[in-house]
């Protein structure tokens, strides 16, 4: 198709990667997809677009962010429509609309890509992967969901070609009833004070909290609890002895602490309760979670979410809920871009098979189809080239074989040559056995 | 999130599934990516915008099908963007800018979604999914390449869990030799007129070629040139028996000849050579597919493509290409909408972790964590309810087997329950084989 020739180029935000790189993407989604499903998890996903007035609607400086679209015909109604900037809006909107079809709780996963128009930067994109779970109940979701998710995200990473990570845990009610006790009646605005923390440090945070009304005490207590951290239950004591108390305190520590018996007993040494963790957003109610890389902490982090008492509500119905979302083009842009990962190869085929002739390409063909009917990827060369150029071929890709049909000259029979050690073997396409390390590519850490 | 409550609705043309149906997409989804991947096809993504200049330049009735897309903050610089419409705009634009670090011959697939605000209706969508196949060489591209695509198509197809389907092709050169040959000297816009034939048949086509110009005999010469269809090489006979010849018209038979002969070697019954097939499209130049599903053939073509000399120009290099397109959500759309195909669960769980109580909920959890180190999706019960009401939790969602810890009293030992069946047996999580069939949810044809 000749398009118009000239102009392209890469557009800031909208990240696209060579094959190999690809490769890698595909491995870390098909860790999160097996991993979702191990905990039965179903996938849904939900068309990109939503109605203007839903995206805006939730507030902040979201509306400058969103991708408005339109025909380019304009004879359209009015509607107004916008891409959607994460996964959750789409979400609650569906549980509202097939509320009568699905059965609650209701486990779903989700991966697609999400749009927002902010300053592109490392690590933020304006089209981005994002992978979610959520368990949605209506009316009521036991608690005991919340303690699943730090597993399930232990899970997942653990998983990954990566080295250690922590899952921090915190449960908003602990903030909450420990401001409302010291007096700190805005309890919103002082937690998106306090999220600030790794951003400033805390004398700005300080600084800002007296400028929203607190005294030098109110700050200096609020950075106190923000600075327990422990990998078992001793965050109850060092809350207590701050010497607060609040009903609404004992409930978060509990809570918490139920997370942390989980965590301990199926996570050892993968989950923190960390009382720093705010998360800025005004509907969590509940246990937050953030996860971070040890040694790339400020990266940010790379799985976020919590628990919400009113994910959607048709009016009727509240649909309480907890949920995580990983964020895929945020680890893959950080490793990739840093090179800290690779793929083995550019291209799923193992084996080049050799092509002798023009005439004896056919040959060649049906070699090809019996590796694949053993599950063994593989490519014609694409020219009857000496076989030099054609071992070169593979060699660029980082295909590991090359089959020579017919090599043998006294038997006919064929030959596979692996072109790292050079050795050359017979072989015949019905019983070559690929090693399972040769199979598919595989994805590494480099260094 | 409290979203506004109220105002959820689909969007016409905006299809999304319920967790059964999804699984059924994944299904085809893993198969059309595990058949490229054998074939050595490597995967790429490209952003989903393109800047409008490059969309609209395909010409024709695309423009005002184009989805615009701007920030609703609009304080962007001028660019007007676009959602791609196809995967082939953006395909040759990538090539174009990353020629230099690809290796040609270049063979990549691509499945993801696209938009056209085009009128929906049965099997046509305004957010879609494609998955595309494309070898894209420099300068020259081997004519076997041609050769293969249609071994690819019938291995997917194949592979689905439809009943048969037919691969056709043809070749361009034919046609527009033909066409020279009788004195039609508009070929493109005779093509376009012929490839009307399945939808307003031969008298309106004929009506239709008189208009712009042929004659009564040419018109009939088109039509009985159209209505050439064979499963091997008889096609050639009956062009001959209509006593045209031409260069062209030589070497399209010739080419056409070598397709249908490596077709019936590897994919024998799969592929007949129609001569009607002319795909509307100006840019192809050779070879020429469509694919049929039997008994469905109102239904229109599920995968189609060709050959064209220039997919792509940087002004230096041309790089002509040969691809097929499979329109995934064409085919789930008509499959599903008609209850032609179904899943045999909503969810991967295999199976339920029955909880006695509360308290014991942590046995149930070890016990699906011992499942899933194994490769079985499991989850936990909701709720300790009576177990008759946890079986039932199970069955909505066909989940075929649920898992209760502890329940022989004399030994304190597990037992697992086939609730189709009503078996209960002993069984431990270390060692309990999930029968293969029920691991994952199966997707098959109904009736």
């Amino acid at each position: 198709m000749s398009g118009p020739s000239g102009r392209v180029m890469p557009i800031s935000g909208f990240p696209e990667y060579l094959p190999g790189d690809r490769i890698v993407e595909q491995r870390f989604l098909d860790v999160i997809r097996e991993t979702f499903e191990l905990h039965g998890f179903s996938s849904i996903e939900t068309r990109s677009i939503e109605p203007v007035e839903r995206l805006s609607a939730q507030g902040e400086d979201a509306d400058k962010e969103i991708y408005a679209v339109s025909r380019l015909g304009g004879d359209d109604d009015d509607a107004r429509w916008g891409l959607h900037f994460d996964l959750t809006v789409p979400f609650a909107r569906y549980v509202v609309e097939n509320a009568g079809r699905l059965v609650f709780p209701f486990r779903r996963y989700q991966i697609q890509k999400a749009w927002r128009g902010e300053r592109p930067q490392e690590g933020r994109y304006r089209e981005f992967t994002q992978a979610d779970i959520d368990v949605v109940d209506a009316d009521t979701l036991s608690p005991h969901f919340e303690a699943e998710m730090p597993l399930i995200v232990a899970d997942v990473f653990s998983r990954f070609p990566l080295g250690d990570f922590v899952v921090q845990v915190n449960n908003r009610k602990i903030a909450e009833g420990f401001y409302l006790a010291i007096g700190l009646t805005d309890v919103v605005g002082t937690l998106r004070i306090v999220d600030k923390l790794d951003k400033v440090g805390p004398e700005k945070v300080a600084a800002m909290l007296r400028e929203a009304g607190a005294t030098d005490e109110q700050a200096a207590a609020c950075l106190a609890l923000a600075g327990i951290r422990s990998a078992d239950l001793s965050f109850v004591d060092a809350v207590r002895a701050l010497g607060v108390s609040h009903p609404t305190l004992d409930e978060g520590l509990a809570a918490l602490v139920a997370v942390m018996e989980t965590a301990m007993r199926y996570a050892p040494g993968r989950v923190v309760a960390d009382l720093r963790i705010a998360r800025g957003l005004d509907y969590y109610t509940g246990t937050v979670y953030e996860t971070t890389l040890v040694g790339y902490e400020s990266w940010g982090s790379m799985c976020s979410g919590g628990r919400y008492d009113a994910l959607a509500s048709d009016g009727r119905t509240t649909y309480p809920g907890v949920g995580v979302s990983i964020g895929v083009s945020r680890i893959l842009g950080l490793l990739l871009g840093n090179r800290l990962v690779r793929a083995s190869r550019s291209t799923p085929s193992a084996v080049l098979v050799a092509v002798t002739s023009e005439e004896s390409r056919t040959r060649s063909v049906a070699v090809a189809g019996t590796l694949r009917s053993r599950g063994i990827a593989c490519e014609v060369a694409p020219r009857a080239d000496r076989f030099g150029k054609q071992i070169r071929y593979a060699e660029r890709r980082g295909i590991p074989y090359v089959w020579f049909p017919g090599a043998d000259e006294m038997t006919g029979g064929d030959e596979v040559k692996d072109i790292r050690s050079g050795d050359q073997v017979p072989a015949s396409a019905e019983s070559w056995e690929c090693p399972p390390e040769d199979l598919y590519p595989t994805v590494d850490r480099v260094g």
